[in-house]
């Protein structure tokens, strides 16, 4: 009713299918249920009624919102040396849909940070990938749709960059965090 | 797809209409626009779609979530003190839509907990009306929808509970924390 008309778009969709501008090279379980294959994937700032794929494709939805952890500090840091989506030599991409299970949504908010951070060093190991690493983080729990994840994140990076990349998925899920989350597919692309 | 259906609803619709369950004593624009007045409101558990109320009404959608600020030793505080809704008693009830402005949602969230609790004591002072004035909080803004507020607070109390709800009220809106909040309207209403 009242939202700006000039505010960036909040909510994508991830449209997996025959075609697309980004070609899926994988698509792997790495803990609960998995995702159908698709042969590409299409990201777009949505329109609230989002159309279904043709075939076995699937759409996942989420919205970018303000920080749940990040202090001051963090996010200086982070702001100081994060670059941005669509850079030209950036064309790798991941796309790594995460639910976590009740025992974390029933923590309270010191809790999870304390597992976030002071446990996990979730902002302190991302920063080690910056700016190498782009990143778009967007949530799906408070859509008011049933969502199959809590989370999608959307990372972009240089073929010379993909064995940080790995080394970077590796240490989150090794972290204390990890142990809450009971869904996640990663998802592997390259700019067709 | 993966929702839980044994799960409690947690999406909920405030159908503002001819009539209802609730009947409207007084619709008052706090902060920012008011709402068009009507006289009754109906509170349900909603599915996606959402019918839109015959003549001048409107519809205000709003999700349940987990908390953003409460931390552990708050949470036992307030569960060991706080009422459910539903009481016979608690004939008379409040619908508080927020919306906060820019400002707010660019803040980190260890400022954002800051001018909640340490310095407006949001949760301190609910505390002192517990268990009097039963509450639910419903959040707006990640809907993926353009909703006209952030925040839609639903309360219910007893008539001779009335005095001490406007007090809450007042002292809430006295605080730090409310420089942010850039629209508000606050409608009474008692049970039919």
């Amino acid at each position: 009713m009242s939202a700006n008309p000039s505010s960036p778009p909040r909510l994508f969709s991830f449209v997996g299918g025959a075609d697309g501008p980004w070609r899926v090279e994988s698509v792997q379980a790495v803990v609960g249920e998995s995702l159908p294959g698709v042969a590409a994937l299409t990201v777009s700032a949505t329109a609230q009624a989002e159309r279904q794929p043709a075939g076995a494709g699937w759409t996942l939805r989420g919205i970018t919102s303000h920080e749940r952890y990040v202090e001051r500090s963090e996010r200086l840091a982070l702001s100081t040396h994060q670059a941005a989506l669509g850079r030209p030599g950036a064309t790798c991409a991941a796309l790594i849909p995460i639910r976590k299970n009740a025992a974390w949504w029933s923590l309270s908010q010191d809790e999870r940070r304390d597992i976030f951070e002071a446990q996990s060093e979730h902002i302190r190991i991302g920063l080690d990938y910056l700016p190498a690493v782009a990143r778009r983080l967007h949530h799906c729990r408070d859509l008011g749709t049933p969502e199959p994840f809590d989370f999608l994140t959307w990372f972009e990076y240089a073929p010379g960059d993909a064995a940080a990349f790995e080394e970077l998925v590796r240490r989150l899920r090794g972290s204390p965090e990890w142990a809450y989350v009971d869904r996640e597919v990663d998802i592997r692309l390259v700019r067709a």
